[in-house]
């Protein structure tokens, strides 16, 4: 919900102005930049929205709750035409592997891969919902062009809204954004030796 | 994913330390308090938990995206037994209502019955996990009485799960609470004349 204000002096209708394309940051080191995302794209399904998701840390055997129930939704959506389909690519190695740094060549390559990919379902205008989960890491380790993605970004084609999330987000890609939100820790339950559990974490 | 650390001397078992209910808090002014407690509350729905939502702002008529994603879920779990089931309150009078305080006594009194509703389904252990949606605001506004709140939440019975969002969560809140999550603004669409649009904002 928006506040009423008085319209703005920019030339745009107001159809225009709720179609411009959102790419939406969730940086920081707290909680929420993940969940956040899919909370989003849990309203995109429900618009009907074509939703690619791309896990640029996560393994493809991590099951997470969230990629299950997206599947669960994509299936929906195929039986019954409801809400929108959902293509979901988990292509990294694990935050283990990606922290102790083994076998970057290959994790920089499947970076790489699933970028191109990225890139080519942009031009295509495939999908009019894209999750870009933890990919500022790939862009901060230097497996990425970062330069070669802002581009990429910020001449897309058509409305297709982009949301990334991750630690340590670039300025550049701060700037290009539309929406940054930090996410700031003030407590978090590791801190008491708190384990993480299904359901809430994963 | 945790990191691999020592185990703490705190006594207690790792299942234990898993099974801990948590209490967490979206709190700040940026984007994402809501969406990241429903995309929380998508791993608990995977998790075959029962789910309570309230919201202790929206209305009734509102049909968000995420409310209508969840009924959908709901249905499924009827009918097919996957995931867990989906309970769902719109209690509040809506923004611009509560903003302008008209019919504040309404407002109010609806508050207090929902956060009866609240207590009774807690002491009866009715769900395994909570969204308190925008539950700060009545708490700021004085409608319900803070200090039963938190003795309420603090005594919950067996493994209750609750995520609490909204802007100025109280102090003491935020002091019962295993995990604090504030989401700042550092750039927001309205700043540059972007309208909240379906399948982003709601």
């Amino acid at each position: 919900m928006t506040d009423a204000s008085p319209a703005p002096d920019d030339g745009l209708t107001t159809r225009l102005r709720r179609l411009r394309p959102a790419l939406i940051v969730n940086t920081g080191d707290g909680k929420g930049k993940s969940t956040a995302a899919f909370g989003t794209a849990l309203r995109a399904w429900h618009q009907g929205w074509s939703i690619g998701v791309f896990q640029f840390v996560k393994s493809p055997d991590w099951r997470s709750g969230e990629r299950e129930a997206f599947e669960v939704l994509d299936r929906l959506h195929t039986e019954t035409g409801v809400g929108g389909p959902v293509s979901w690519q988990a292509v990294g190695a694990g935050r283990t592997a990606t922290r102790k740094g083994s076998d970057r060549e290959a994790q920089a390559q499947a970076a790489n891969t699933a970028w191109a990919e990225v890139q080519r379902r942009l031009a295509g205008q495939q999908h009019d919902f894209y999750v870009l989960d933890e990919f500022t890491y790939p862009l901060v380790y230097g497996w990425l062009d970062l330069d070669e993605v802002l581009a990429t970004l910020a001449g897309r084609p058509g409305t297709q809204h982009v949301v990334i999330t991750g630690r340590r987000a670039p300025q550049p890609l701060l700037d290009l954004a539309t929406t940054v939100t930090a996410m700031t820790k003030l407590k978090h339950p590791f801190d008491t030796n708190q384990l993480g559990q299904a359901g809430i974490e994963w």
